[in-house]
């Protein structure tokens, strides 16, 4: 084997990038594209050759159909180095004015530990997992996940719940969804004073659903008795701040067959009676202010707790979301894995409840390790910080003459000025002070404290609202503080008395140095792109650079409020700017939305905008939505929320569209026809020559084409989706542009569209984006804004050139590897000229009949140290490879290597060598515990089981062996285990 | 065994907490101390009742001697948490200005890889591991500073090297004393075009060793036919950035037997001829803008590399520093370790040449990454471009009438301005355009450049330079600089031809993936503090705290140049000043060094201000330093240096001084006593009664009292050694006050000293400290500037309680551990109240009856995942165990277990159960590999061989067997073995 290292060295490869400099795409030494993609000069050179092409645009010249090439270079600015590109973003940044901010409405300041910070959140062995799907490489991000689990449901009072949703305001619409559908009643009434943006998205996400909402400004006179109400929800503290008493509430609803969902604080449930206690149904909630930063919105970790109600309609089985459970693996031993997948939209497609795929992973794990860090003592310390700095601020505000509207509050007042101060003037102090407080329209201020506030901090605020030009006494404020009579929540009938969080997780790791050590235990469990490539078809798991992480992290953009004035955000704003005109510039579309916080969300937000179209051209009798089998799980799901009906179109025996079945199809719903939503190229990993083809004949039937933007990474620089028929698409922020997976989310997935989409796009309550009239699909006006300056770093660095290149060699990169597997594995699809796309399928159906089944081949591959390609999708037994382009040939070489000895290990399994049930296949993964017990009775050497290739000395073990998914899922258990079962 | 987890949960503890907050010093939930210190309250108070004590107060009021109790709180300001210390340090590092900067003078902006700096310099599993001593678990830093030495030794063509010394300077000192003692000449001639701090630091340096350094301004008159003269220096390119032709001036100095020393830049050497091309002897130099951030003068990385000479004057085994080499393991396996330890300070104590101890282990392996990342052609390229920029700036600034006063330059030049220009008006302009110029004292000026100098940058130092006003045509130049006629070197007889970094490490990672999972790799090799508690005795490896680390790699802490004007580095002259305040208030001391930056050198810093204080009170003739035999073996090698006899003085049967010995040999040195070096509490692990009657005794006789600070952990907040009689002492910013130790450096040694020796502190020539007259002992006026952040923070945090609970708790720990093995193990010392300090000793002399060795010990610990305590040091066949304070109760336990289990396996050996030869502890360390190998023929199980306890199931395994290091060194290999080797 040829490597880099040994050919390339010296004046040899100097020459030789001499040679290839004269294209003047490296004139620059220092370009950021030779550090983003794998494979040297000379290593794309040898696979060229291998594959029989010249150069790479005669690769990619041949494999692109020809009447969607782009033929032009991408109208990008020209790129930067990394040094260049951080110092540009610095200044950018700097255009962020962070204020004091005490608007709250689900957003607050948090103090996030600089330990956690530094060790997950800037971590990439946190960062660059994907979603936990091959259990055994991924126990540490599980037991995280499962701490999460376990805090959530402690802290609701509720038993079962998720490993995170997307954001508060998606958590109620679902909660809403979940409880209508459980109760199958279509009505639900929520109240006026839940946070605007929860409402929102309530209503956005119902009507498509045919949920009635009703919005009632005074709870207690609900009227249940006509049986008519799936759903009372309700947000608690209020967003005025306020705490009602609901017992009474709760009682009449649960009286008439209602469900009570309350949308919650988590800080304040510290010391608030949660949601169980007062009996509710469902919970839900944003984990953000538990250590996760603002960043102007997101990403943070949304969450859902549900009741046991009866085993008939259960809500834990019918909760959206992922959830990790405990069950064993094959040694017996303790295990977890994402419990019930068969839930899942990947799995149930169009049956699906829930579109929701990528979750928030990486955030839930912060707020988790928040938890476990400080433990139940001192997160109550924290919110009864929080409170009494608040119960203090309102004694004085009411000595000062201002009206408390709220008796009963936590951390948010709502306050009425004397009527001899102006509001007006009040706003030119807050602004010289630097200062954000919440305006209400009936002219009050909303105050809302957090566990940043200090003595200092409530000094200027009472400073503020002085008019009289009175400066507070620091001093003496400073130890009032302290003293102020006893907090009103304490005494008062609102108070907690369940205990929570008693599980030792939450009560050993609280130093510093038994943090890291737990964290870093943790972090060797998962495999991760440290480790080794993970080549999970359709996911493009490439590079995540570290000057693109590194920004993120910034005060500048990770501590602004996603209500803050958008002067206070240039920035920001900036960054959306630049972000949407060079993805228009890549995908040949004419706007973009930056909200959809998840590639599901983009597709569902991308429907809504074709639904909002048809409908404001008196079309909403169109309804249909043609999907080819080939369609991720997801799409059928988005297109059932989206109010959609599914209809399947057939592929050929070469993979792609059947264009007779689709004809038929469009003709025959041609009245109807909302939609196609097609993949490019397609999830079988080939460019499809029929794709313009498909495009016109679905306009011709008056239907909208949505691209399913999962497979950019094959297209970017190439070919543009706007320019050859599609209207709409989602892009996968967290696949082709270099977002991290985060081991399971966040996810980004803007939607791009032609102008005459534009005017449907999602829009926002609070913050009005572009003047878009149209509700919004997350919980934030840019959704995860926090992390966009990753893919900003991206293409700025890369430019135009850069991009395509990337894109070229990861189109080489797959054909060299289908081409080096060809000979011992079927590449299930080819194109007419015999190559792949940008991913290939490879097929296992052969080996079913020595009796190995794919499921045995991925994890026989952990041995080898690898993580599984993409397992049985979209294709029955097979596995679909995709080694994007950052990985270089020596790594592709190692993976190659050992399909082929997989191959022959099979092959052995034929011929007798290897036992038909005792062999390493049927047997794996090996855990470390397993090969080094004295007692060894199979009937092959440990040598083969565990270090089956040199390589694998390196290799990042499977911590259990095989879990059993099936003793789980009947045994369903997704909170830590209690402990006696440890020993 | 009770674990906080278990027993502290929930309500139960919180009552215990508000029981304990009674003293207020928890008042506040955040405190720092709470995440700083290990053991949790309750495990604190099982402890005390277990060593028999009421609480903190009533142990280390026993233990600390009455006569020195410090009763006071210490007078420093009140702690902050975590998120207000940021803010503050964030607004002080705000105050320094970072101007573009071309002053040069052996200090260069560089652009640090994002990749590197993310994955080495933020991540606490490169930077918090020891020195590495136990070469079985610190291969990946070994392989890492092997790359080191490799890359030094190809970049200056000599052969043999070491992996790093403390910067430029003391490299260039080192060189001076290598080179006289190996000619046994004390005259070094040295070029006067040197940069300033070189030569202050040889000068500094070579009066105490009598050698005599005469400095010329002109190379080619120096006459070297008298054969006195030991080296010539020379800085290459000179200071005024000239290259010379030396071929000549070399010739002759061989003729005569004057070895030549060759201090050079490591970036001009990838197209400069090498100090090896030029034959040159020694080559020293900084490896700083190898990706390593200027810092405000370190630390970075210095380097020494010298040719064979002849067998029996080897410069390679004389040359100071620590050596990494490749040896073989007991398994025959390619290992690398630590070679030639004899020649070690810690061995051959005042036969030691050098003190050099902590070097610059982190800084060199991020150096050495850059190396590997760029490789070859790149950081050719880097070079190239450097140069070509400075060229056309040359051309240029000629065409525009001034003058470049030297023909052959590299990357900096001495410019005349035109006699119509004035320099006070270029230096306003400078000033407005926020540009650092060198301003030589006959009115030239220097312009030294770099990678980050952009064309940008260029036209406006044109533009600063063209007093006519005309600005820069931008666009022009942009095109220009590109086609500037062919750079002078490259066709000159100063130009490269050797080849250098053929090597595949240099030559394969060149991607960021590539890369990262390189770096990952070797991480995963080391044990760190990030997988347990690393009980060095006299170390000190307490937590280094995430919010300490973080501000270090702030722009405005980085990016600063250590001779920038003063007026522009407020915010870290702020950190000083309060740094030293600080220290004075820790220790009793009236001023502070804060320029040593090492321990070592601030022992030899500390001895050196008393010299010269002799010296000034006419007490010259004063050079005896009595030195006790448990001393620091750097002790007696820093007394050498400084031109001290020492004179030992004997323990007695306790391990206290021997007073009476002392006594008799104070009297009989009276007249020539210089000084003491003691430490206290002794390396013994005692606070001794008698401190303060040795020092009175010392003053007595008119010797000052040095008291080695590196037990200062156990004395913070309890006693102050500057109250009880001590002069001086230099302090482990490492050890006590949380920098990391970076696997080997770096150390900063501040020292502080009663007022009368202030005026005698170290100097500098560049940047005038305090108005300092001594000669620098660190090539940068504040030393290591760049890491002080670390202990301002960590002392912001603590505050006066915190830090004496820290303390206390350092020793409850000791006294903990030591009781819980004492049944078990014989504690070597006590003192009179049964009590050990913050560390202590346990024999393991008895076992050496049953063939069992304390590196027997010290191995198999690995296997229960453990790092060894300090071996055989300060007495031999002995462990010393420190755990600090940050480790906590289940920790401990852990190691006490483990040391038990040990105990019972050699009680196996002993009764024959276990096999004398073929025994765990013989053959420990036991490898994966090893146990994974289907032949197992030892008469042991596997699971006792690599899992004696279910906690080992996490541990971080050792990569290599035992290394031999007698192979290694009788075959001394210090660069990568070439490829073949490899296969």
């Amino acid at each position: 084997m040829l490597r880099n290292g040994i050919l390339g060295i010296g004046r040899k490869s100097l020459t030789l990038s001499r040679f290839n400099l004269k294209n003047a795409r490296f004139l620059q030494y220092d370009a950021f594209v030779d550090r983003h993609i794998g494979p040297r000069r000379l290593e794309q050179q040898q696979m060229l050759d291998f594959v029989g092409f010249k150069d790479l645009d005669d690769l990619t010249g041949t494999n692109v159909p020809n009447i969607i090439k782009f033929d032009k270079l991408l109208n990008l600015p020209a790129p930067l180095d990394e040094y260049k590109m951080l110092k540009e973003l610095e200044s950018i940044a700097a255009q962020n004015k962070i204020y004091r901010t005490y608007i709250g409405m689900g957003y607050y300041n948090t103090i996030v530990p600089a330990v956690i910070s530094r060790n997950i959140l800037q971590n990439i062995g946190w960062i660059s997992q994907y979603t936990p799907y091959q259990a055994e490489i991924s126990q540490g991000r599980l037991e995280s996940l499962l701490n999460f689990q376990t805090m959530i449901a402690e802290m609701t009072g509720l038993p079962t719940t998720n490993a995170s949703l997307l954001d508060e305001a998606t958590a109620t619409a679902e909660a809403v969804a979940l409880a209508a559908r459980t109760t199958k009643r279509n009505k639900v009434v929520v109240d006026a004073f839940c946070h605007p943006q929860n409402l929102d998205l309530v209503k956005t996400r119902s009507d498509p659903l045919g949920i009635q909402v009703e919005v009632t400004n005074d709870l207690d006179s609900v009227d249940f008795s006509d049986k008519s109400i799936g759903a009372i929800v309700i947000q608690y503290p209020n967003t005025e701040g306020r705490i009602q008493e609901l017992g009474k509430l709760i009682e009449n609803a649960h009286k008439n067959g209602t469900l009570v969902v309350m949308v919650c604080d988590l800080l304040s449930l510290t010391i608030l009676k949660s949601p169980g206690d007062l009996g509710a149904d469902i919970a839900v909630g944003s984990a953000q202010r538990f250590g996760v930063p603002l960043g102007y919105g997101g990403p943070h970790a949304g969450f859902m707790a549900v009741a046991k109600i009866d085993s008939k309609n259960s809500l834990s089985r019918n909760m959206p979301g992922r959830i990790i459970g405990v069950t064993k693996d094959a040694n017996g031993k303790r295990a977890l894995r994402l419990a019930l997948q068969t839930r899942e939209q990947h799995i149930r497609r169009d049956k699906a409840t829930s579109n929701i795929c990528t979750a928030q992973a990486l955030l839930a794990n912060m707020a988790a390790m928040y938890a476990v860090y400080h433990g139940p003592n001192r997160l109550t310390e924290i919110a009864r910080g929080v409170h009494k700095s608040t119960a203090y601020l309102a004694s004085h505000l009411r000595d000062a003459g201002h009206t408390i509207i709220h008796k009963d509050f936590f951390d948010t007042l709502k306050v009425q000025l004397r009527s001899s101060d102006s509001i007006s003037e009040f706003k030119k102090r807050a602004e010289k002070a630097e200062m954000n407080f919440r305006y209400f329209e009936d002219g009050a201020i909303g105050v809302a404290l957090d566990e940043t506030v200090k003595s200092e901090d409530l000094v200027d605020i009472i400073d503020v609202f002085n008019q009289s030009g009175k400066n507070a006494d620091m001093e003496k404020l400073r130890q009032e503080r302290w003293e102020v009579a006893s907090p009103l929540i304490g005494n008062s009938v609102h108070a907690r008395s369940s205990l929570f969080l008693q599980h030792p997780v939450f009560n050993t790791y609280h130093s510093e140095q038994q943090l890291v050590r737990y964290m870093k235990r943790l972090e060797n469990k998962d495999v991760s792109l440290v480790h080794s490539m993970i080549p999970l078809g359709s996911c493009t798991m490439k590079l995540n650079a570290s000057a693109e992480l590194i920004p993120i992290t910034w005060p500048g953009f990770s501590n602004l409020h996603p209500f803050a004035p958008i002067s206070q955000a240039s920035g920001y704003q900036q960054i959306f700017q630049d972000l949407e005109k060079w993805l228009c510039e890549i995908t040949g579309y004419d706007n973009f939305s930056l909200q959809p916080n998840s590639g599901a969300n983009g597709e569902y937000a991308g429907l809504l905008t074709i639904r909002n179209y048809l409908i404001h051209k008196g079309e909403e009798h169109r309804n249909i939505c043609l999907i080819p089998t080939s369609a991720h799980g997801t799409n059928p799901a988005s297109a059932h929320m989206a109010n959609m009906k599914v209809v399947v179109v057939d592929s050929d025996q070469h993979g792609n569209i059947n264009f007779r079945d689709l004809q038929q199809k469009a003709e025959k719903h041609s009245k109807n026809l909302a939609a196609i939503m097609v993949t490019y190229p397609s999830t079988h990993g080939v460019f499809e020559s029929s794709i313009k083809d498909v495009c016109d004949l679905v306009h011709q039937h008056g239907g909208q084409v949505y691209l399913d933007g999962a497979n950019m990474n094959a297209q970017v620089g190439l070919c543009r989706p706007g320019d050859y028929g599609s209207d709409v698409s989602h892009l996968n922020l967290h696949k082709t542009f270099c977002i991290p997976h985060g081991g399971g989310g966040p996810g980004v997935g803007p939607i791009g569209v032609k102008s005459h989409l534009a005017p449907f796009l999602p829009g926002h309550s609070v913050i009005p984006v572009d003047g878009r009239q149209s509700g919004s699909v997350s919980a934030a006006p840019w959704g995860s804004a926090n992390i966009l300056p990753i893919t900003w770093a991206y293409i700025r660095m890369m430019g135009g050139l850069g991009l395509k290149e990337a894109t070229q060699v990861a189109i080489l990169n797959a054909n060299y590897m289908a081409k080096r597997l060809e000979h011992e594995f079927r590449i299930v699809y080819k194109d007419e000229q015999g190559l792949v796309a940008h991913e290939f399928i490879v097929d296992c159906k052969p080996f079913k009949k020595f009796g190995i089944e794919v499921v045995d081949i991925a994890k026989r591959l952990m041995d080898y140290g690898f993580h599984s390609p993409t397992m049985s999708w979209p294709v029955h037994d097979c596995l679909m490879i995709e080694p994007t382009e950052s990985e270089d040939k020596a790594e592709m070489d190692r993976l190659v290597e050992a399909l082929l000895a997989i191959r022959e290990e099979i092959r052995q399994i034929e011929n007798g060598t290897l036992d038909k049930n005792l062999n390493p296949l049927k047997l794996a993964p090996h855990t470390l515990e397993k090969v080094i017990d004295d007692k060894w009775d199979l009937p092959y050497s440990r040598q083969l089981a565990a270090y089956p290739k040199p390589w694998c000395a390196h290799k990042a073990w499977p911590t259990v062996g095989r879990v059993d998914d099936q003793f789980g899922d009947k045994n369903l258990m997704c909170t830590c285990p209690p402990i006696e079962s440890y020993q």
